[in-house]
């Protein structure tokens, strides 16, 4: 459980990241493998499919450690990156995004060459897929009550209607009902998210029953994303596949939701200080919105985007939310609130350990990366 | 001024922009041309000089066409970017970010090719500087009340401090005051922010005396930047140099100021339609934070991420907000809310024009650029 109680001091070995002169990724490779293979053990014992979502890291080295870990089949979050995973050597790669009719030709091309899982949701874009020669595994999206896309999991009608396109189309598969359960983000505490997980998995038995009916198509499967519900149930049941991302990394948010601990945190944000102002008790950082993004963690006491952390030998520590945290940004600009006892150990030329309130947009948003 | 009276209606000439099948930067020339042209003639007129913010596009064609205008100075925001556009040919850069310390060696070297402007508030930066060899530059950061960095134009002893500390250093050579008026961003018209301009002038120049008291050094200079001072004050006067940057696509931050008119919104994300939600009132874009940024507009009409904008052949036009607009996302999703008389003219595989809240992320994060 998370504690909010390291004390600050600088790190006692600063010569380790002296190399770092701008706002630079860190990841703690030990604790993202641990994170990787924690995930892993649980899909295996529940006796699911472990697809992890690579939307994250989005990083060819990154996605080695889950090699390492056993793991053969991924997620992507678009087309694009479909493309420069399958050029990593990835070769079982679902799309986890509404198929993008525009960008059928790359899609065409990679089902050529991998073994390519598509999302869908409406019968126009069923139709797009008759331009694909190679065989895909079709997955209809559901949304099990998020809101954000797919077919609402109780719209009987439509369930019929997309998923008999489906079969219209000799060459593809049904695969069978896929959501992302981002409500998980959204409840207060461990009992609600288990409980959103059971009722996730019920509505999508529904709709995948639903979808058998009208298709005449059995072992049909279940597939599920999101952190918060992979981390927190303690057996992945009622599903086929599970597929989470954030999880290698976590963040503030996931530490928010008590999704992980303290020290499963690998990633930080390493910002060079640029001004100290004790009169206004912040700190300034080269690190903005450009970097950081402006994901941030409302649910945490205080409104902030990232936390300060403190550097120990076992890796780092967020700090307490009221004795540094990211109080605003402008693109290039972060600017730290830190306690007076904090904001005297923080020098011009320092770096500033921060760990954001979420990670992906980091991840994918900074160029420079460090692994330690 | 702003009208947002464009009804929408599909692009009569869909092929053109056939060829984007992700969400894509699309750049309108000649309106970016106009704009620079504009603020160009503006800073010209007022007898100031224009050293531009390549921190928006900071992109090397963008460049050229300031180079085009007459434009042979310029600012960037990072040490980075100064070295990108020195590798593009530019020979006078001011980095008008607070120094990164840990950078020196990186800053040493530019300053050993170009002209280099480096920007500090505290005597820890001026000592570091003593390890560059060739001469640069130095302004100071003067907070002139936006409180983001720099020393308050008021602090006179810390004016005095800093500047004479500069003087000390025999190699560089102080050359004046500078300020990001960024407080123009929250004012509520016209009026305010050409206020905000005057006093942002009359505290810089007493910021001036006092570093010109304690130095003995006669002719240093005010600079200022800001897209919506510099764009609403019909003259730049009162200052030495201008070094706006926003203006060269403008957004809807800037139309909700009314420091532009639609017609010279130089910059849409063309964003690929995946799914239409009729019952929910909603489409579903490939475009979110990754792309758009969550920077926003709370102060039009509803808070939104962006609007959807007609095509038309004179250039794109924002529709009204409540007709469509960017209501949330998630990392690579986009939601747009639409009135139905917009939403029944919007199909899977379509692709939706949006003006940014604020074009700077957008202009940063989006690889894919398309130049019309």
């Amino acid at each position: 459980m998370p504690t909010d109680s390291a004390p600050y001091h600088p790190p006692a070995d600063p010569d380790r990241f002296a190399a770092i002169d701008r706002p630079t990724l860190v990841v703690d490779r030990s604790r993202a493998e641990r994170n990787i293979a924690r995930m892993a053990a649980k899909a295996a014992a529940s006796g699911v499919r472990f697809r992890p979502h690579f939307k994250t890291h989005n990083n060819a080295e990154v996605g080695e450690w889950f090699r390492t870990a056993g793991v053969t089949a991924i997620t992507v979050a678009s087309v694009k990156h479909a493309v420069s995973f399958a050029d990593a050597g990835w070769d079982d790669i679902t799309i986890a995004f509404p198929m993008v009719t525009r960008a059928l030709p790359t899609i065409a091309s990679l089902a050529a060459r991998v073994r390519l899982g598509v999302l869908l949701d409406s019968a126009e874009t069923v139709a797009a897929l008759a331009g694909v020669d190679s065989p895909v595994d079709v997955w209809l999206d559901v949304d099990a009550g998020y809101g954000r896309s797919g077919i609402r999991w109780d719209d009987t009608a439509r369930l019929a209607e997309v998923g008999s396109a489906v079969t219209v189309l000799a060459r593809h598969r049904l695969r069978g009902v896929l959501t992302h359960a981002g409500q998980t983000y959204h409840v207060p505490d461990h009992a609600a998210i288990a409980a959103t997980w059971r009722e996730t998995a019920t509505r999508l038995a529904a709709a995948r029953e639903v979808l058998a009916g009208a298709t005449g198509i059995a072992g049909l499967d279940i597939s599920v994303g999101d952190t918060p519900g992979c981390s927190i149930v303690p057996r992945h049941d009622g599903v086929d596949e599970v597929r989470p991302g954030n999880f290698v990394f976590f963040d503030c948010q996931q530490l928010a939701l008590a999704a992980c601990d303290e020290a499963d945190l690998a990633l930080a944000v390493a910002c060079p200080i640029v001004a100290v102002y004790p009169d206004r008790g912040e700190v300034l950082v080269h690190g903005g919105s450009v970097q950081l993004s402006r994901d941030s963690a409302p649910w945490s006491r205080g409104e902030h985007y990232g936390r300060l952390a403190t550097v120990e030998p076992d890796g780092w520590h967020p700090i307490a939310v009221e004795d540094g945290h990211v109080r605003s940004m402008s693109q290039e600009h972060g600017i730290l609130r830190c306690s007076p006892e904090v904001l005297a150990q923080l020098h011009v030329g320092d770096l500033a350990f921060i760990i954001p309130a979420h990670a992906c947009l980091p991840a994918n948003q900074i160029p420079d990366w460090a692994v330690i």
